[in-house]
């Protein structure tokens, strides 16, 4: 087993990953410390992993919600729901839930177990690719708007995360491809190896080989960990992790939620983001055809949707929460595995990719 | 200028209290670090001391929610229309969130500007005694839900508390009764001294002499800070601020929210674990007099509603945030000016004060 730390002095917390830990009840349950459970989960994942999950729990008190599955449901309702569940079921402070699901089941628990009665402990148990590199580790909760993606929630730890290779065997390709986009990521903004390693192995990661997997994971969750643990609350380094997430919030929101997987959004933005770092001089031809090759191998879309403009871009962007008084702020590449925080975007620029990157 | 101190690290922050404090710009404005303001009031501030507020934000960007006032609006829909209009006026994550306003708009207000984008800095202007001396210190936001006080928040600090005892001259006289149930509790729980000093000053308090008010309110803040600085998110002595809370909270949950103000059921709550201390054998019969009697003399209630039963306080007692694993645990009086946070309360004592405590 991989056992990392993501150290945030008394909130530091384990990540499990291997294959099998749905089989080892006492990793989740040292992590437990009163009876009372409650299990949130999705209409996809409960047939496939929430007996698997219980059976772990027998000696507990353990209720379980059910939400329906899809980024449009990540919302201050399914919140409400989860805690009108807490209450009428009697929970108190000292309860525990845990997440069953991917990125937004994560999203949307971790911000009811944030609020409940001020706070009560959480585990993450990622079934979804994205959720095992990203999401669940961190600390970032929340909920979307309809006028932004992300726009409610909370910074707020898990005890510990619980990754098990095996659900990554039932999760759909393109659900498992959106996972692959936060894998690359990784690479493009601190880990030039880890890239080149993609650019070797990704066949076997589409293969959906246990070794590869659980190198994948274990890389993109090392260096997930890495820039947190620097700056929990993204005051500086971990709006890194933001490469291609102010262009893909933009293609998410105005789309719609649920059009587009967020990996897939993420895909798209960070092809736009590369394409704007070369504008900027920063990286060459040869880098951003490399970048934009790795995602197609990976079955992601490159462009953005042709009905979206640019000025719907500009529109959807100037809320994002990256952006500070006004001016566009966004996360470009220097080269590939350095990132930057571009603060003084030459607006030309930005204006050149919108109009032109992906438009023909 | 009477300035504290609430020691916590990173998070600390000072809590001004004056006269006029309203009226002196820089106090607000060192705390304040971007152009974007929210000022959260209700409507019956909002009249009073909103206008005053914004002469001090002459060179800010500011925007005003006003909500209706009384704890029934304590709702999560409340802080979905500050969030809805944090996002229309593209408020981004450097903004600041005024509360302007009593313990109501605090919590809603404080618990608006920890969910916006995962958190934005705020100040509080707490306008009646009650905020000045309690809500205001310490960091505890939310709000209501249907079946329980404070079930949904965050324990989010603000930048500072800036208290204008002018204001209290608008105050009408139940509300300022109801602030001065949370200052005698201080004096009940850990502050014998102040305890007496408010039998024998109780008078000049209720005539709002300038002097009077400005030492309760800062003893108050004094031993608040103090407890707070001990223990942020109540995992021991801060319960103890909780005296009378668990049947205060009963009462305000059972009667409906708005029926009492929070300070009265506190009072009502504390008078009835007073009682209950007593049957434990701490106090004695002249002590529950004088607890009683100090209540009395601030004009607030101390007998519990007659159409809430027994059986009802019971129900309503169980959901109650400080009740662990099923057991009901209740800070209670081992003296005056000494609370502890009692774990196992013999049932028939509970029973007798819920059965007997006021009901003749």
């Amino acid at each position: 087993m991989r056992i990392l730390n993501l150290d945030l002095g008394e909130r530091s917390y384990p990540i499990y990953i291997d294959t099998n830990t749905l089989g080892q009840p006492e990793l989740l349950t040292k992590h437990i410390h009163s009876k009372q459970v409650l299990i949130v989960t999705n209409e996809t994942i409960a047939p496939l992993y929430l007996a698997k999950l219980e059976k772990l729990l027998v000696d507990y008190s353990v209720e379980t919600v059910i939400l329906p599955d899809g980024e449009q449901y990540k919302t201050l309702e399914a919140v409400s729901t989860i805690i009108d569940t807490l209450l009428e079921k009697r929970f108190n402070r000292n309860a525990t839930l845990i997440a069953l699901g991917g990125g937004v089941i994560g999203d949307i628990g971790g911000f009811a177990a944030a609020c409940y009665q001020r706070g009560i402990a959480f585990i993450q148990v990622p079934t979804t690719l994205l959720a095992q590199v990203d999401s669940s580790v961190g600390g970032k909760t929340g909920v979307n708007h309809i006028l932004g993606k992300n726009m409610i929630g909370a910074f707020y730890q898990p005890q510990c995360v619980i990754i098990d290779i095996d659900v990554l065997k039932t999760l759909d390709d393109r659900q498992f491809s959106a996972g692959l986009a936060e894998v690359i990521k990784y690479g493009l903004i601190r880990d030039k190896e880890f890239f080149e390693w993609l650019e070797q192995n990704l066949d076997l990661l589409i293969n959906r080989d246990n070794d590869a997997l659980a190198f994948a994971i274990e890389q993109s969750c090392i260096n997930k960990a890495t820039v947190v643990a620097e700056d929990e609350k993204e005051s500086g380094v971990r709006a890194t992790l933001n490469l291609g997430h102010t262009f893909g919030h933009a293609i998410e929101t105005g789309a719609g939620y649920g059009t587009f997987l967020h990996g897939e959004a993420i895909a798209i933005g960070t092809c736009q983001a590369a394409d704007l770092s070369r504008r900027m001089g920063w990286l060459n031809d040869d880098d951003v055809a490399r970048i934009i090759n790795l995602f197609k191998r990976a079955n992601l879309p490159v462009k953005p949707p042709a009905d979206l403009s640019a000025e719907s871009f500009l529109e959807l962007m100037s809320v994002d929460k990256k952006n500070i008084d006004g001016g566009i702020r966004l996360i470009l590449l220097k080269a590939i595995g350095s990132a930057t925080l571009a603060m003084t975007i030459e607006q030309k620029y930005l204006l050149e990719t919108l109009y032109e990157y992906g438009r023909n």
